[in-house]
Parts: C-alpha cells; structure tokens; sequence
C-alpha cells in the first residue's frame, strides 16, 4: 500500500536581469512561474525580493501603455530631475531612485494554489529597476510549502 | 500518554465581496480573521492577494474620515481624469486603475500570533478596488503555519 | 550514525522602539538578523510587522541624506499641513500619519537564505513612525523556515 502524505519544502535560487538606465519595468512573471512549477509545491507561496535599495517590485497588467503610465506617475512622486540630499553627499545622481525604491518596496508574496501562481488573468510580475545606469540585476525567488509524495 | 506535537498547515480559500465603481475601499479583516480561527494555527501567518491589476491591499483604521483621505492622497497621485495611455489603446478608461492598483500593491502578509492576527487595535485589512465599473472581486487568504496537535 | 534532517520551525518575538514625534526612521536590520540568526533557520523568511496605523516598514539604504529625501518625498505625497477628514472627526492631528501608513504598508517580508537575510549591501530594513507624539512602538518578527538538525 503506497501512502500519501505532504512535506514541507523550502527554496531559493537567484534570478539575474540585464536593465538599461532609466526606469526599466521588466516582466519576470515566467521564470518565477517556472521556479513554482519545478518546485512541485501545490500549496504555499512565492516570496519575490531584491536585494538592492534602487529596484522594486509589484505586479502589472504588462502592456506597454500603461506600463509607461506607471513609469509617468512615478516620475510624478520622486521626481528625476530635483535636487535630493543623497546625491550632494554621495554624487552618484541616483538619489531618486533610492527614494522610489523604499516607497515601491522590495518584495511581493504571491500564494501558489493548485499548483500555480494565483495570478490574475492580466497581472504580471515585474522588477522595476530605477537607478540610472545599466545593472546586473539580482532577484531572491523562494518557494515555500506543502508537495505531495 | 498524550503526545503534543506541531504541524504544518498551509491552507487557502477565495473570498468573493461585491465592489461599487469608483475607489471601494472595503474592511475584510473579519472573514480573514475567521479563517485563521477556523485553521486551528497557533504561529504563523495569512497571506491576503488580490488576483486582479486594478485593486490594491492595506491595512487602516477603517473610519469613514481616514479612508476619505487616503481616497483623497490616491487621487493626487494617479489622479481619475488625466489622459493614461492605457485608455488610448484599450478605451477601458481605468488606466488610472492599473496604476494606482501597481503602486500599491496587491498583496499583504499579517503574522499570526497565539492563534490570531497580529493586528494593532484600530488597524483593519482592507481591500481597495479602484476599477470604473462595480465587480465581483476575489481575494485569496492562504493561512499557514503551527498548529497544536 | 547519525541522521541530518530539517525541521520547519516559526517563531515570533515583538521589539520595541522608542520613537519622536514627527516621521522617524529607525533602522532595524541588527535586531531582526539577531532573531534570524538566534533561531538557526537556514532557508526561510523574516516577516516584520508593526501593529498600528500610523507607521509602515520598508528597505533603504540607511544614510541621512537619503533617509531626508524619503522624508520629503512622502512630505509631497500626504503633506502633513493639509486638512484631513480623519482630524475635523477625532481632533488628533494625525491624519498624515494614518494616510501615509496605508500608502506604504505595515509588512514586509525578507528571505533568508544561506542561514541570513537576503539583503544587499546597501539596504536596511527600517521602521517609520509617522506620529505627531512620541511613541514606544512595536514591530513584530516572526521567523520562519527550515533549520537543520
């Protein structure tokens, strides 16, 4: 007689992003999705993190209007062109995105149910990169939760 | 002899709440916090995500001035009648949905402590649904964590 | 011989922070990679929650000049001279508080992987009370993941 039974499962692994200067909203819905699926959880969640103070994430409907309308009202909020104190100090001209970045936040938990992201239909992942230079960028993908055996 | 022991349990379910058009914001912190009694968790955690690119989650004292104003802040930053391009290419007229729902965020995660939401007294869940037309919106609650055997 | 295997433990504890009046940053990173190494996860997460609704957590890069910038930029967004619906009801001037609180979110959520925090170099995780009196103010830190035996 087989028994069936579910473990707890916990793990990592390091997504890596070439980004262009400028605000650069990337989709990553798919390699996050396919971390859940070879991951074999059914139910648990996708922990979603970079490590880094000048890059969000949150989800979008990914098309480029209003990808570029999210990108209009960020402006809007920290705006590039101003004077911030970070950059007096430190000269690296990247002070706003620093500041866009605490304000977006760095993580995104998305429950994984029946064995996939519980994503909506239109809603996609995305990394937003803001610093103000091409970057190697890193994003913590961990899956969490019960599989069956 | 009894043994006491923990488990892991990871459970979730999908509440359905009726929207209005317009910003609805909508206190769920009850039906959160009746299945986080239901699940029998002593420590760990609910995961509330809204599967959908034109609503948003929060916590907030849930009285009728402090929503007004945040209502209010939100309409300063992605203001109801500007021209999003979203609306250009899909006429839908919620571009400024899409965005204000990407700014912040639809997911959120409240410990549970001794068997409860570690909220703060006048702190509420709450659901906000920026879309223009009244909806049957979803939110997933995923509880997970230790419970008492 | 003997056997290694992993054991799924969570564990929360509640620190407290002495806070000013007017929107304090606090960098809380130390405490909670303390907890994260106290309890010997290897693979997890650090949730950190304030239970309250006029503070929020988020990640920085803790300098003075940036922390300012963040400051004025939130200034911008839900400025603290403002009439508020929230103070002409209650009469106690916080308005700002509970509005900027919901905007930025009272969680947030770290991996840990290699037994520490995710983070990166350059990025603290911090605590902001957005309260108009001095408080002593509760974060909670729930650790959770696999530990090694």
């Amino acid at each position: 007689m087989e028994t069936k039974y579910s473990v707890f499962v916990c793990e990592s692994c390091t997504l890596s992003f070439s980004t262009t200067a400028g605000t650069d909203v990337i989709d990553i819905t798919r390699p996050v999705a396919e971390k859940v699926a070879e991951s074999g959880i059914a139910e648990g969640q996708a922990l979603v993190f970079t490590p880094g103070s000048t890059a969000a994430l949150t989800t979008i409907e990914y098309e480029s209007g209003v990808v570029r309308d999210l990108i209009e009202a960020i402006e809007r909020i920290a705006p590039k062109d101003m004077d911030y104190r970070h950059d007096a100090r430190w000269g690296d001209g990247n002070g706003y995105a620093h500041v866009r970045s605490a304000l977006l936040g760095p993580s995104l938990t998305v429950p994984i149910t029946n064995g996939r992201l519980a994503l909506g239909t239109w809603q996609q992942i995305v990394l937003i990169d803001f610093d103000n230079r091409p970057r190697k960028r890193q994003v913590v993908v961990q899956v969490s939760g019960l599989k069956s055996r």
